[in-house]
């Protein structure tokens, strides 16, 4: 069964947990272009994409722009209670939401929604946990094998999804 | 036979997917070095190079223009129509081109092509339909095995085209 | 038993050694997020860290900064020196001391704390010296599998440590 | 015996060949501390470390600042014209140099030295004609192995040349 709502963390998911800094105090993330099309599979099969992070930065604000995610909440310490305010209005369960989670603040709602996933460098008592590990790690398009995973579990076609009038690259 | 062009995706080819932002809305690519010998090789025996990507940015349009690169094409939805055009200003045919990429808006331009290559990191659906797969990752020097691999399939030597007096390091 | 006080290096255990430059005379790190909860867990069982590192930078004072970390030591030539200090204001000793290094500036504390550890990517000499090479390299969550691994020989449970309440990312 | 200079390429060798660019026009290079300690035991040696480089950037001329380089030539095409200046000006020969580089526009210059390396990532055709490939890759201390490879070599102890009144954090 497909999920009904697609929830991520950020750091250490669409990352490899990477921070930089410089000398002026702004701030970089990496992001991987390849876990854009995992963004637009979820829209293609209609099912809303949302990013639950601790942390709070325009880094992030400006890619969830760029790649039109659905729900965007940052700065978040009980990622459980911000998921229960995103399946309420949805008016779904959590048993109908997909998560992939790869650290502490994780744990809770990776033990509670109805798919969980983290990457491959997320510590044990994490994997220990989650229904799915992707082969990548973060930052290496962890995200789009968790989505292509839940495509396959659902027995649709990749390439019956690719069309060649979208622009995919973001 | 040797193509008569040379065509390449940037994002996860000439980079490895990343796309680095900071808090201001700035936003980096990391290109390698090691793929502007494969430029110059394509120049020393006359073959046009030519960027489509879906991606405009300033960044690829600053790399493209150190390396001289003679077609750069950028925001681009649909790479078979702009390769088209391309060939059509050459006089050349599909038969004669080689082509790069590693996503799905790739798909169809790789499919029609001569001689198509993907990165080793590329998704199976598109590693499946191409012609050669590169031992590199896209951003470690898969476009210039990509060259290179053209060149040895054609029996010229790297050696020979080797020239004290030019400065290849871009 | 458990070490009184925790000490690190950074460039090379907090990072992989990268030291990022550009054309304006600006620096960049890049951290791991993944290492602040070795922080956390140190935090959660009154253990004060410390930092002392031969540079000095905006970048780490920032991190510091963020992490909330208890002592601070930059451009230091003399770590032993630096330790000292710090044990003789806590009133202790430097058997009851965890430090983790990876470099010749590091050689002489390694020597002298209870408990020494290096990551994986450190030089043989140092490696050689220490009680505990932690498996992953700098950069990658060193420092955290530093403090996991002190957890681990004390045995406590990092599940007990985890606290839903508690925001870890940073 | 131990060599009268010690020369290096940079991108490739101190790098891991990677150029990044932003929107603006700006550039950056992600040099290794570990490397530091290369230049280190050589001026320990009183042995001089030059740098030649194709490129031309304020970042390599701050690195090289940074670390009290002895000579930088940068934007050179003809790196054998530049070194034979360099040993013209010591008094030296070509067999009393050690020179390390990965490309194509070091290719004479390697051959020419009494000791020549490369970087483990370097191409096959520069790999066959060195005297010595590091196990490690450009960018991860390649640099540093290829000074140690030449304290091995000459049977002096990187121990012995470690003092802990220096600051070899660079």
């Amino acid at each position: 069964m497909l999920p009904k709502l697609i929830l991520t963390d950020i750091d250490g998911v669409w990352t490899d947990g990477g921070m930089y800094y410089d000398q002026t105090g702004n701030e970089w993330k990496k992001f991987n272009t390849s876990d854009s099309a995992g963004v637009l599979f979820a829209k293609k099969l209609n099912i809303p994409v949302g990013i639950i992070t601790g942390e709070d930065t325009e880094i992030v604000k400006k890619r969830a722009k760029k790649l039109k995610i659905n729900f965007l909440f940052m700065g978040v310490s009980d990622k459980v209670k911000i998921a229960h305010q995103i399946i309420e209005k949805l008016n779904i369960s959590f048993e109908e939401v997909a998560y992939i989670g790869d650290d502490i603040n994780d744990f809770f709602l990776l033990k509670k929604v109805g798919f969980s996933a983290s990457p491959q460098n997320a510590p044990d008592y994490i994997k220990n946990i989650v229904d799915f590990v992707t082969k990548k790690k973060g930052g290496e398009g962890a995200f789009r094998e968790f989505v292509e995973h839940i495509l396959y579990m659902n027995k649709i076609s990749i390439e019956n999804l690719i069309n060649k009038n979208y622009n995919v690259r973001k």
